[in-house]
């Protein structure tokens, strides 16, 4: 059977996440129908990143077996035609050995967090960013931010109900920056825990906001307890930018 | 009555514009509106921009005249408050000299244009960006924009009902560039004439296309009939960036 990458892009606002849930709409639901409604036969597809519910991507990446050969063209088209009016969409197809698994040949994972840091409401970027009032101190974002770079036990930053098998886990990358009125935070790894990213931005907020002392994430680290670290933030500042095989 | 400078962002969609109409629900009234609601008496909002139904605002300028004065942290929360749910804010307010008037004090304006160029439909950019399938050739269009700048009889690209005096203006910047799979569009004058910077943009995208030859922008101009440029690009794409006093 023919296998094809997926380059695919999604607004994540009241989706239940990437993730086939009994409880809403998910990503991986509207992809397979919109497939199956061209190609007439169950398909399943696989991605990279299980993005949680109200998480955005701009470069999640699948796999998807096909029982016959489709020009890439074709399906971008007719997937994006039958997905709507869902605000998802097929970027990218080709097709890829079968060796190749969206999941499990996935070498890295890069994320992005907006913080829009001012005093008025997001309008233009509404559902996109977390509005953050309180002018955020981004020297000591990027100080406590160090203190999670590198191979640690993450058990103070993973969701109660992550299923990872270990919490150790190695970040490469936890970038902050000031654009204009947001405070960007990129992060990269081969992979996370559940919620991991968006509980380092609750946690490096706290530091922003002069809540927190820099050292405190460090703290927080070595506790390896969910409490001792910040609350989640929320799911629309966050975006999946690309996976990297 | 002390006046007060407001910057402005706004999402166009499904507004009939800036200005006050019978037809819909305008930027301007929305604020007049909101404004009301905590001074108590009623108010004229005027703006740098008179922009039209859909197009976007992350820079416009207004002026207000309050019969006391209020500090602008007050303004700023207040009006957004009675803003809700409308996708208006007001992002900044200061006290001004009355001499100080939004629209005729303006030296300059600044727009933006998006054109979303892939086969996918857009997404996390919808309602942002034009949508435009076929490869555009930026060389070929930045070519076709060199002919429009500078000081010029613009009848040629502005709406047949523009109420301008005259069809003369002074195109500062017309800069077409690539960033990711867009094509940029920024357009710098002291004013324009109405629909200019979507009918240049409409008449650059057949350049790009290679429907038209770059030269052709020269000869549209030189004819001074609209009906010698191209087709006027969809409000969705433009957002007014910045005004300059």
């Amino acid at each position: 059977m023919p296998r094809y990458r997926l380059d695919i892009e999604y607004d994540g606002t009241g989706l239940v996440g990437w993730q086939r849930q009994d409880n809403g709409l998910s990503v991986q639901q509207c992809l397979e129908e919109a497939i199956f409604r061209f190609v007439h036969h169950p398909v399943q597809v696989i991605g990279a990143g299980r993005t949680d519910a109200g998480v955005h991507a701009s470069g999640q990446v699948a796999h998807v077996d096909l029982e016959t050969s489709i020009d890439p063209h074709t399906i971008i088209n007719a997937t994006n035609f039958h997905l709507r009016p869902h605000r998802i969409a097929v970027v990218a197809a080709q097709p890829v050995d079968e060796n190749f698994h969206a999941r499990f040949s996935a070498k890295g994972r890069r994320y992005q967090y907006r913080i829009l840091n001012r005093l008025a409401p997001p309008v233009l970027r509404h559902g996109r960013v977390w509005h953050v009032i309180a002018p955020l101190n981004i020297d000591l974002m990027v100080e406590g931010a160090r203190h999670l770079i590198g191979r640690h036990d993450f058990s103070s930053f993973r969701a109660l109900y992550c299923q990872a098998k270990s919490p150790v886990k190695t970040l490469d990358q936890l970038a902050v920056s000031r654009a204009g009125d947001e405070v960007v935070i990129e992060a990269a790894a081969r992979s996370f825990l559940h919620n991991q990213v968006r509980t380092m931005v609750g946690t490096l907020k706290l530091v922003g906001e002069e809540k927190w002392r820099p050292e405190a994430v460090k703290a927080a680290l070595e506790a390896r307890s969910r409490a001792a670290a910040g609350p989640t933030a929320p799911p629309e500042g966050l975006c999946l930018q690309s996976v990297e095989y």
